[in-house]
């Protein structure tokens, strides 16, 4: 496939990454189609892998949602626009590099119209198993995308940080419903992965003066201060899962034990990005009367909380799905360096693409063969571009 | 006690019912004292009775508040200004008219400077025994309170009216922290006391075009609907009362027994205000995405609730307590005559204050002796002028 | 044209009016063509005229906009539905009722993603000249519109009903930007014209419990009045008209006068709905401290406005154009009869299609040849169905 | 005076600056009173001029309010606990080093028990003559204060810092009711005195990725490029001061010089620091339809805007006044070093007390007698505790 038109790309084949079920990822040749109307194809040279791509890659589903015909996963991309349909009148051009927003809403509905496209129920999104037939993931050399859904990249980004992008528009979108921080407020953020660092880092741009980072990985802690991103952390020792009622006596004895370390103020804003029950429920407990608390993760799909201690404080409850609007703040972000040099670090790992397999088996234990700790795997184009 | 000043009035005693335990209300004669520096006497002409004032009364406690000495109870009243101290300069005069705000805070908070003084750690509440000491509430003849918490009654207004701007305002906050409901929106309300009744006649009052009010008892379905305040109802069977995950199953039930009734679309805005554990979580499953589901009374205290159903379509829980700058409003709305003639028929018993303890146990009972059933309890001086 | 599909009406003709210039608007034929990928055929049965088809049909133009070619104005419209795409998938059917949104928005840009589609520059909107080719309007028998922008009446909808959810579009977008009228506040509305009155008429529904309404013309605000949607109305003399420095000074003087009628006290929210230079001023300078005036009409484009006076106080001054996203709850607001009886009856001409002309010529006098004021022209067809 | 309690500083005397009328300042003593109830003793060491005082200085009177009395000015002020009331009870003590709030507010009408403290009509301001008698200011050695408006210093606190808090509250202020500038977003700074870098010092800690600063005054400019608060500079030639509709079409004629530099997408928030009235209006022009422009400086007070330019593109007129429970943001803001080590580099002159005639005749001139030009003049104790 060459990058000069639309002519020439009918006939090459290009590789892709394809789940079949639980663990059954094959590498796969597939013919390449010329972009349909309003279409661009996008040489990919970057993905980031989520949890959900992980959930899929062991399981072949994520929560509900559970793989119905062969899927490409990925969504977290940058790549190089090679082809526009003829008939494209927009801005964009072949060779122009894009960060790829994945999901393409339908534009009619009463969410589409408001502005809160995220919440479209005919959402179709790329590497998600929800709607049928599924929309195909950027772990393959290329995809046809509608131009609508790419985001010129800056000359300033690389293509790890375009992929970047998405997960930061999660995080954006998070401090949109969380209105904050403030600029001079308290963060608490609960869970260090890339969605916790990425949270950390954005209040940190947003002027919070106080956050501090709890996480059960001292090495992600570290990270997120010496990256600027936590002024105080708390390493939490890994303990034997609980849940339900269990897990909120739980929360309350390390509610006191956390206070003891960090004062009984509490937080304007907590980011509960770790998932975990008892995370959710000293989120709660540690908010101070009047603030938020952002549901970043998915998360305990059912969970005992204290609602009262929430209520009568006027802690509001607030979730996160996806993002709406957030690419062109995202990529602003990371173009301007406002996030600092941790950024770029959070990329620990990268993995040619015929190697999928292998980076979803490390992300899933955490570590690389190395034994270095995982933040953020990338899967891509690795002879030089990214 | 006359109301020309404050030189007689303190060798006067008048009538207070003091609780001393559960269900040990006594009778009284106090000693009248003048008002301090900041303070006017109030003459207590009405006093609507409210959940936590029956909970003191049945338990000797609310919730995590003890009873640590004798105390007045009542917080919904209006009365009239029999005294002011000689220092005053304001714009209140003896012979006036005033509901009365029932919380007193400190003005020098974080919560009290940001105007968000419900939220005041050091508010000390009539009828509460949160703080101590206890500040006696508005079941006594007389009581002195600081102007500042004094709102002049317009000639619209009567006493009772002027009791019922406190449930009122929880209704109110309920609605700013929801920042709605939004005209031409819909409206579910969970439990049709007075809090939920009030729900909806504010939500109509604000232009709500669909309101789906859901309570046990029918006739209290009935008055919502005649009130002009619901447009269709669903009564619930008295179930079995379930907890927890168990409840959340039956909720879960409910859920889609209710959509057979009211169709598949949710809610904009749902008024949770039964404090049911799976009202509470059918409130949530059956907001709309992007909905809010307000949390109006208290509830049980640690729930489960459907987070990921929340969180996921970014349904906000949203909690309320009490209320902040909301007295102006309520006393204009039930002045003006926007909520219909249903408020004033809201009060469904009257008794004397020396009856008290009657009133009490035909509120627990939940209807009196008449067998009419209760909505909103009144106690007052019922010798013409309410 | 039938209603049965699509194949035979592309031999039909239908009736439009075609404005070629200042007061040159032509009844023509035209020949019918099937609705294109995406769009329905609607036969249009009751259009009103908004002041700026009035401005075109007078002068050919509308402030910068001027007419390049031949126009069919009109774009507040109710209609019924002929036929479909054959590709279309959605839940609309041949013979449903509609109200028309008239503005066809890009959906890609920043704008259109983010909700605020009234923004999008390429905004294309019936019977404006302000892109071009111009997009023809609904005075005509017939047109072909994107099935996203047709609204489904519910069956309490009248058409005429219909065409009025496009004004009162307008004022709910008023509404949202003002983030009010809260329940319980003080409206100020400056000038009755049919914005005006459905502004009074919406603040009423969102529980404003003290609304002035200002005009020129004692029938108007005796209307309003005798709908419920003033408490207070207050007739201001025809003047001279000023403008600049000098119309400030004259809005000087009407605030006091103002005052001695109104109080000092100001008005939460100032609707300006006159356009009228010494109104935006008198209108800032009404309202209460933190308030907001919120200009619904054009206005005088350049105003010399009390900037300390606004700024120092808080007061925001706000625009609205058009609307985004208001269609539903503008047709439920209509259909529920929230409004009151004084909505229908806010339409006092009628006039078939073919006497556009005579309907627009009594608009510019304002009143028709039996000397009745007008408030809201309707032109359509007038034999039974409106 | 002691800071060892009240009882030996009555027999004191100390030195307070007081102006009895335009330029006519007097160095006086004063004998010293303990604080009455509710008050502290504070010596102050650091006040920060602003253009208010200088306004009093120059004329006697500050656009309305005149001198009525001899008065002490200043109201940016840090300095150090020397006395307590014995009734005293909060957590401050003597020694304890604060930043002063200067307005004492009334806490008891609607704006106060709203949070919008600083639209208090009963407002009493150090160093104002608005209200009679005028509250002195902080331009003494010592002064007596209301211990609720007194905010403890953190340790990295400066005493020079702490009298930046109240500038930088003005900062704060304005950014809470622009609701931004959001992060990844652009902004546009019209003047660069000292509140006009501190809002782009702000706009930077707050994320914005683009900043835009104007001014007169290329050291200002190049100030806030090197204090990394802005990425782009203009400096405008000082011309000729026009005013209304001529200045109207001089800021039309300098938009599209400036947007030759700067691109035609527009700023999502404008900051006008400036007060002069073709920047108040090229600041409209500038902002992206559905953005914002704060005027945050008092400004011309009846200034020609281009209304429908704003109106049509939803561009809100927003102004700020003072401000409100900003005071724990700016402490934190500032304590934290987020705002980078620009801050401190603000203060370009000090005087001692004595000097305090000198240090307003250099402000007035724009420099100093070395010939550098002013950005914050300091007057306090500079034997070292600065």
């Amino acid at each position: 496939m060459t990058t000069n038109g639309t002519a020439s790309s009918s006939s090459s084949s290009y590789t892709a990454t394809v789940l079949y079920g639980p663990k059954d990822l094959k590498v796969e040749k597939r013919e390449a189609q010329p972009p349909a109307e309003g279409q661009a194809t996008i040489r990919i040279i970057a993905t980031g892998l989520c949890g959900s791509d992980l959930h899929y890659y062991i399981h072949g589903r994520n929560g509900a949602f559970v793989l119905q015909a062969p899927l490409v996963l990925g969504h977290e991309a940058g790549g190089r626009i090679t082809a526009l349909h003829p008939s494209y009148k927009g801005d964009l051009k072949v060779g122009d590099d894009v960060a790829i927003e994945a999901g393409v809403n339908c534009n009619t509905c009463k969410y589409c119209r408001e502005g809160r496209y995220n919440l479209c129920s005919d959402m179709s999104f790329c590497s998600s198993a929800k709607t049928f037939p599924h929309r195909d993931g950027t772990l393959q050399e290329f995809m046809n995308h509608p131009t609508d859904y790419l985001h010129k990249m800056p000359s300033t980004l690389t293509y790890e940080l375009a992929s970047l992008a998405e997960p930061l528009s999660v995080v954006i979108q998070a401090t949109r419903r969380a209105n904050g921080p403030q600029p001079g407020s308290s963060v608490l953020i609960l869970g260090c992965g890339a969605v916790g660092l990425l949270s950390a880092a954005v209040a940190r741009a947003m002027g919070a003066t106080r956050i501090v980072a709890i996480d059960i990985d001292q090495a992600k802690l570290d990270f997120a201060k010496s990256s600027g991103w936590a002024d105080q952390t708390v390493v939490l020792p890994r303990g034997k899962r609980v849940s339900g009622f269990e897990s909120l006596e739980a929360a309350k004895v390390l509610k006191v034990e956390l206070e003891k370390e960090l004062g009984e103020e509490g937080f304007d804003t907590v980011f509960e990005c770790s998932g975990v029950e008892s995370c959710m429920q000293v989120g709660v407990l540690l908010a101070k009367a009047g603030g938020k608390v952002v549901f970043v993760g998915m998360g305990t799909p059912e969970a005992v909380l204290p609602t009262a201690n929430a209520f009568t404080r006027e802690v509001d409850l607030i979730g996160v799905f996806r993002y709406c609007s957030t690419y062109p703040a995202a990529i602003s972000l990371l173009g301007s360096g406002t996030l600092g040099e941790g950024i770029a670090k959070m990329v620990t790992q990268r993995y040619p693409l015929e190697k999928a397999a292998q980076a979803f088996e490390d992300l899933a234990r955490g570590k690389d063969e190395s034994g270095k700790g995982v933040v953020k795997v990338m899967i891509g184009d690795y002879c030089g571009q990214a």
